[in-house]
């Protein structure tokens, strides 16, 4: 079965708004083996609204439209369906009922262009929203469905969690298609595909990398009658591919590299501090950024100006603070000061201009200090600012993994 | 002139990343006086991306495609554009030579399959990409115009204010829609609207608010025959809506919170130190963020753990680490350890459970010391994590930018 979103509205054309509410309901679908191939987005236009459902009816089974029910005159989501099916709307005098009867609660002035929201094209059925005015509904012809959504996330989301999950579940019959992403650090994208080549031409399961700043993410997917046989098709891909890549694996689905980090020192009653010039307190936000951060996660010295570093971390080499030196006596100094099992030094130049003792732009050092020595790495990024410390943390929060893993 | 954004890549569609990218380029069309009409999403399919651009060039002057330019066999947007224009791809032996040099500096392996980067539809242009191995291209035929843009974020958005801006004000032709977006922080949405509700009828100039985590962004926008024109229709507008604000209004367009208090800082010639423990390094990570933030920012401690506070700012209020007595001594703490004019420390229970001594999720301490004395304001959140710790941030920020501004 295939769906396709139609999201309504020229402000999110205009990019005034993220169209999160798509994105949610992206992730829903393929929980019911639906595949959603198509997305458009449209103006508060009617003819080019007909002209995008007409385009969707053609090609996909299910139809969703997000936004567009409101009561004023920009929202046209309801006429645009009635035309697209060449069907009437009608007046639902229960649903006009509730309204001045909400309206009267809410001690809102009562205006009849609100009637609006009690239309709804012949024969559909009404989705519950407990959360606003507009009702969803679901229109069913000739073998077609659509559903009409409404645009406001808070009202969005709990119907796609309640009466929308039920619905797909009804129509989703006998495929299940189930997906796991497994997230791979420390070796780059081609790299990852030359090693899981021969399963890269495989269909069910398939495997599908992309690349993050500085991770790469495997999509594996089973499509088959049911859950069960869904997961013994993944099983033995994920095995597979997990032999080829070991450890760089560091995690499945919502798991980030920071998470694996904070549960692998936790299961091991291990502990970490950091020392960052280049990244300001981003690896500590990050560290901490996790639920029980705050066992294995002592502190940290944000140690921007080189007066900081010499203070707080006894370092020596203030004369060249981009240097594998500097980094590994930061490192050390933090391992100290905190009492900690790890420390994680990130020193470097994130740019515009060479302007750290010469250094280049993308120059970075990473350390990280445990017991029985300090491991310092050199990297050069061509990148952004913003790009450059991002990368900063991610090698560094890569190097501490290894380490631990050692 | 019309605008068609056609975004590439079955994450999209699954929910897996966030579509910013085409959320950016509307923002920017209309300063252009091009409708941005339609948008499409189509996954990593050949015959599909051909369809949907087929469909953009019917009905569009000008098509972007975001995504699907980089090495692997999935990045098809190439191969799709010169099917649908019915041209051929050619390899560009500049460009390969400039990726072989990349990955050479980089210490990358080389694979051939790089070269699918150096491929281009014949008689197109490049637009260059100077952070990331994929250029962007500009193919005209027939009157039609499609821009090929590389997908990931730090690489698309200097790419949009970079080479795109300047392809677009060439295509323009005679209407300059100009817009300003003026940033507010430290009161709400609704006190705005009221105290610059007379402007908000006003057509050309327009103005439109929008609600920020902690900010409220007004949008003015001009449209002229030419930039001056445009220019001196918002101007009176900008100074009656600064009239009413006053120094709630921090910025203006790119500018952000941090980088208005590096540059506050930065011309009094005044420093800043951090004390963070909510947002574990967080606020440092922000102010650092901004070019230029070596003067004015000395550094910082993350005091994570209570034994922080106390050894590294001298904290006494150790079992109560949630309290305005707390924040009041990390502050003071901080000022004194790194000589600063003014030092930021926060404190709080980030959730998602109350374990921090008791104290409710969401409790917030925020305090700036200064010579002659330390401020501190209670917050009460109610969210998630995550935006607890951005709102605290926010906080931080907001204070730091009042007491400097006393």
């Amino acid at each position: 079965m295939t769906a396709e979103i139609v999201s309504v509205g020229t402000e999110i054309l205009l990019g005034q708004i993220t169209d999160s509410n798509a994105q949610l309901l992206g992730t829903v679908l393929p929980e019911y083996g639906i595949s959603h191939m198509h997305r458009q987005t449209v103006g508060d236009n009617l003819p080019r609204l007909v002209e995008a459902l007409q385009l969707a009816l053609s090609r996909s089974d299910i139809v969703f439209t997000i936004g567009g029910l409101g009561p004023t005159e920009d929202d046209l989501t309801r006429d645009g369906v009635a035309a697209a099916l060449g069907i009437s709307l009608v007046q639902d005098d229960e649903l006009a009922e509730r309204l001045r009867k909400l309206f009267a609660f809410r001690n809102l002035p009562w205006l009849d262009s609100q009637l609006r929201q009690a239309m709804r094209p012949e024969g559909s059925q009404t989705l519950d929203n407990p959360n606003g005015t507009a009702v969803g509904l679901h229109v069913e012809k000739d073998g077609k469905h659509i559903f009409l959504l409404p645009g406001p996330r808070g009202e969005f989301g709990p119907m796609v969690q309640g009466p929308v999950r039920e619905a797909l579940q009804k129509l989703a019959g006998d495929e299940v298609i189930l997906s796991r992403i497994l997230k791979v650090c420390g070796i780059g994208e081609s790299v990852v595909e030359n090693l899981i080549k021969a399963h890269l031409a495989s269909s069910n399961p398939s495997v599908a990398p992309y690349a993050k700043l500085g991770e790469v993410h495997l999509r594996i997917t089973a499509k088959a009658p049911n859950t069960e046989i869904a997961q013994s098709l993944l099983e033995p891909l994920e095995a597979a591919i997990r032999a080829e890549l070991g450890d760089a694996v560091f995690g499945v689905n919502e798991e980030t590299l920071e998470s694996s980090i904070i549960d692998l020192l936790t299961a091991r009653g291990e502990t970490v501090s950091v020392a960052e010039s280049i990244t300001g307190g981003g690896l500590g936000a990050r560290l901490t950024s996790v639920v029980g951060a705050g066992s294995p996660f002592v502190g940290g010295v944000i140690a921007y100006q080189v007066s900081v570093k010499r203070d707080l971390l006894g370092v020596t080499a203030i004369d060249d603070p981009v240097s594998a030196r500097c980094a590994n006596q930061m490192a050390e100094g933090a391992r100290k000061k905190f009492g900690t099992t790890y420390a994680v030094a990130l020193t470097g130049n994130a740019g515009p201009t060479s302007d750290v003792g010469g250094k280049p732009v993308g120059l970075v050092y990473v350390a990280v200090a445990r017991d029985g020595g300090t491991t310092v790495e050199e990297y050069n990024y061509r990148s952004t600012r913003a790009d450059i410390r991002r990368r900063a943390e991610q090698a560094g929060l890569n190097l501490l993994r290894n380490e631990i893993l050692r």
